[in-house]
């Protein structure tokens, strides 16, 4: 008798609960169980079938008993642990965690962020941290915005490991009529891109915010592009098209919708918002804040030429004036 | 003592009105002569120094006796005649010139779209017509709207020639404070690109109309500048970075902008006008229209593999419901 897969989707976020739908949705047999850390909310989902907060179309198929706080019951339950909270938040989050918590078990990234504690992408920190092993590793990353999976809207999601085959089962897992999946051996290059887009959108927003058009933004998006080609192919130089959905599509998709959180957050800081109050008034966590002081520092190491970077970067943390200093970016530009 | 460089801008709508305006507010001394066919608007310019019709903000510094609609007389008195009417009706609009016309002249288009007549570029049809060896002919790209040029927002062009000089010294006719260009020698490329984004413009609209949302969008682009590069990489085969902005760059601004008639004329197909109807309806030319027919004859040769551009073709000229050929589509798409 097979046994049957026993999933685990650790964050109750948007993209948490885009991840709880697909998974619902689709027909290979398996058992989800949720974490997430608010007890109220819990008992909001197992009422009422819908999460509070986010994605409140989604009907909530999980069995009520599966839902709960207690993060080390559920992880020892499971084979399958997907990770879905904020990078800023993960350390705290996992800290009731130890290596032997995943002993065995295989961990999927659905984060797009770096550990802002060691400067780290996530699939790189559970390796490090939790001494999962890299074969074990899965980075799952869009283009996909969490609120057109409640919408049923076709999208496509990229599966990279270094264990290909363990990328095409999980595939199997979340396939349904409006989830297409791309596998990929990329892990590093796919997750560096995925934090690497919400700087760009940042930046995007704040080149919108400050008053240029969408002729400059194309320009802006073009050399984003070959900014992030630059930074992974020194960072993990393997064969891969830039223009893949992972890398271009997942930057189009985030600099380009009106989704995206980060390009929200960049406009309010365009339009001369401080950084605290753009945050306060947006009530969500804008991921590409935290990648830029992340990536400055890591990127003190590689030297990549990254003007659109640098210059988001000055604006968020050294207080240079945006309109200044996207004029200046505009000269580096081509 | 130097003669002043007379410029003719052959055409009246918004792009050659941003023409226009773009070498009036250049300080390098030019004349600039303006022909356009519409007597009666070229009577409206005159008197009022507004074009009727196209990018109306904008104030025209053309001298009135500069401005007519006798081809031949304009074309004898300048030295750069720089073409910018839709592709459709370019043959016709040249058919009293001759080779002898554009004898000595340096010749600029900046035109998107292929002469129907002999599913050219433009490039080559004013080399193989008119006998302008390809050392005298630039080709003028974006990323650029016509409409960001009248409200004066930063935006980047591509002066693309096989002779960089005399594109550096027609770049330095147009720069601006609101301008700044690319000098590219890949004139094949630029001009391919810039027909061929108009076709995945159309694309782009006719997947929002038929209901599919940003995700699937991204993957759209992400998958046309695929078959972008796979094409000029084979029609014209040169070390070239698909990712700049000439080609990605005027590929994004033409597919999301607000401001893309291709895409608006996608959409009505895909929210089920029929051809003839979005035309009308439209009131301008969607070129994408008519270079998804040249496109299909060109590779009829090539052979490369271009499912975006062969759905297109399926629904605007063979009948093909949009909403079935897309969901073909998205099975060929990655």
């Amino acid at each position: 008798m097979d046994q049957i897969i026993k999933i685990a989707v650790i964050g109750g976020g948007s993209w948490a609960t885009a991840n709880i739908k697909m998974l619902s949705d689709n027909h290979s047999p398996k058992e989800i169980f949720w974490w997430m850390r608010d007890k109220e909310n819990i008992q909001y989902i197992k009422t009422y079938k819908h999460n509070a907060s986010y994605l409140s179309s989604v009907e909530i198929k999980v069995p009520t008993e599966n839902i709960s706080n207690d993060l080390n019951d559920i992880v020892s339950k499971c084979e399958i642990i997907l990770l879905n909270i904020p990078a800023a938040f993960l350390k705290n989050a996992l800290s009731c965690l130890s290596p032997s918590s995943f002993k065995g078990k295989k961990v999927i990234s659905a984060i797009k962020g770096f550990v802002p504690e060691y400067n780290m992408i996530v699939g790189e920190y559970i390796n490090k941290t939790f001494e999962v092993p890299f074969e074990d590793i899965i980075v799952l990353s869009g283009p996909c915005h969490a609120e057109e999976v409640a919408l049923e809207k076709l999208s496509y999601l990229t599966v990279a490991s270094p264990n290909c085959e363990l990328a095409t089962q999980f595939a199997a897992l979340i396939n349904t009529r409006y989830i297409k999946t791309n596998i990929s051996d990329d892990i590093y290059g796919t997750e560096y891109a995925a934090v690497l887009k919400n700087i760009y959108a940042v930046a995007s927003g704040i080149c919108h915010g400050v008053g240029y058009g969408d002729n400059f933004q194309s320009v802006l998006i073009s050399n984003a592009i070959r900014e992030i080609s630059r930074f992974v192919d020194i960072v993990h130089p393997i064969d891969r098209d830039i223009k893949e959905s992972a890398y271009l599509g997942d930057l189009l998709v985030t600099a380009y919708s009106q989704f995206s959180r980060n390009r929200t957050f960049g406009n309010m800081i365009g339009k001369g918002y401080n950084v605290r109050s753009a945050q306060l008034e947006m009530n969500m966590v804008a991921e590409g804040y935290y990648a830029s002081k992340s990536l400055h520092y890591i990127n003190k190491q590689f030297k990549v030429k990254m003007p659109i970077c640098r210059a988001v970067y000055a604006i968020l943390y050294e207080g240079h004036s945006p309109s200044i200093e996207m004029k200046l970016l505009a000269d580096q530009l081509s």
